[in-house]
């Protein structure tokens, strides 16, 4: 039985009669192949992945699993169209909070169109991708219970600044309430989440070190998806958390050359996560020598 | 007395009644500023390196030492103009040879007019820079006494395709003539003046993790000068071999983000060089156990 994922946070949506993704209960994602050249060009990246004896253990692990490909009834009521069998990541969670971070300060190619080269360019301008090197194209973070998740619209998020990305990678990790503009996150959870041997820090850094070296792929307008439980943190667990590298309509090949873009957007994406990090250490210091009985609470909802 | 340099190798020259720098004998670089903006920028840029205490030594190391500004002669015969007065670097070099490598995969900035992006851009993407993260915008390598510099014209260097750049970064190293373009180069000064704890990929990684960091200066547009001595490697010195960093009318405030664009075409840059090396050893390896007496004749010119 298919249905709707749930936590989808960016691209296409197969409800109102589009065309989206779909899963099932087994913890399949099903991703309609795109039209002409994308949808091509991304099932021959995941065939290839598969296949690829240069592509490292460690690193194969950022990749969703792929099973193939399927012809099913698109979601959109056109009829069969074949689809991408991938891992459905959000399964493995329990209300995740998930963040899509569109990788690179240009998310063209330099092999497009000079019309389609215009069009990303002016996005790229007007959202952080070209200051940051990236830009956040979807989110959700995970409330409480009642709340459920906030979940910024489109535009909002296609509005983001610089200040902007840098309060949702703060509240991404917070334990107070990510609807309200007026509290200050405590990023309470940055060190569990961001920090650690299996933290998101050390996923990422294991990536940069990747693409410092490999001339394989260059990933234009790929994503990093993010993925975390609060209720794990709550439960006292250690959260379960992920990177995942998504998105492959636009893979070119390396021909020898690394992907400096992707690399680059992600040494500054990496940046940002140290430096909560490095807030949070001095942070604590200090509350360390003014209030020193004063205790965290944030394994409490 | 005031002369142009011989060893320039990119950018406007004093020759023709044309505006450009000037040297004298006592190791000094008189630079014209530019007109506007540009001239403003690049002057506040080394008044505000000299006095920023977050600069460490190591990395300071990599900028022209800078003494202030004088009104000179302008070399075009215009009259007095303001000229930045700096370290000339090739002062420090016997017939050396020097590339200089525009960083980063674009060399405009974010806040120019749109007529100056689709200018940069155009460039951008009909040379090297968008593919590689970087271009090399000017170069001399020095042959012998007898030949002297092998000094492509500007339009060679224009239009330098990614197995160009691949070719002068070994032709830079080698001991065969950079003139004979059916002379495949012997990198046979690859190891000394690219390798070692005081060779170019050590500097090169040095800035590599101060970029990674530092959220002061996007340098737009600026360079990477690379120089080194032949004669000191055949006459059995260490070559000193130096990477200094160049052109800073386009820099602008980090404002808390690195600079990922020079940082992308830093890291691609890097692994050129590093390439060179593991292709110098696995070569090595080879040669030594098919010919086991044949030596290295690099030390003969």
């Amino acid at each position: 039985m298919l249905k709707v994922p749930k936590h989808q946070v960016a691209g296409h949506e197969a409800i109102g009669g589009n065309l989206g993704p779909l899963i099932d209960d087994s913890g399949r994602f099903y991703k309609p192949l795109q039209d002409g050249e994308r949808g091509t060009k991304e099932l021959a990246f995941y065939h290839s992945l598969s296949s690829d004896t240069r592509l490292p253990d460690r690193i194969r692990r950022f990749f969703p699993s792929f099973y193939g490909s399927q012809l099913l009834e698109a979601s959109d009521g056109s009829g069969l169209r074949p689809h991408l069998v991938l891992q459905d990541l959000a399964s493995n969670h329990l209300d995740p909070s998930i963040l899509d971070v569109k990788m690179g300060s240009r998310t063209w190619y330099p092999e497009a169109s000079d019309d389609y080269i215009q069009r990303c360019l002016d996005k790229d301008r007007t959202t952080t991708t070209v200051s940051l090197g990236f830009r956040i194209s979807g989110l959700q973070i995970y409330g409480n219970k009642e709340s459920g998740f906030w979940k910024p619209s489109r535009k909002d998020v296609r509005n983001f600044t610089v200040d902007n990305v840098r309060l949702v990678l703060r509240k991404f990790v917070s334990s107070n309430s990510p609807f309200d503009s007026n509290v200050t996150p405590d990023c309470c959870f940055a060190h569990s989440v961001y920090a650690g041997p299996a933290g998101i820090l050390q996923q990422l850094l294991e990536l940069k070190a990747w693409f410092e070296d490999q001339t394989i792929y260059h990933f234009s307008s790929s994503s990093l998806l993010i993925l975390f439980d609060k209720e794990s943190v709550w439960e006292g667990r250690t959260p379960f958390a992920e990177v995942k590298l998504i998105d492959f309509a636009h893979v070119e090949e390396g021909n020898g050359v690394i992907d400096h873009n992707f690399l680059g957007g992600l040494c500054s994406f990496i940046k940002f996560i140290s430096e909560i990090l490095t807030d949070l250490n001095e942070s604590t210091t200090e509350a360390r020598f003014a209030e020193p009985d004063k205790k965290c609470l944030c394994n409490a909802p």
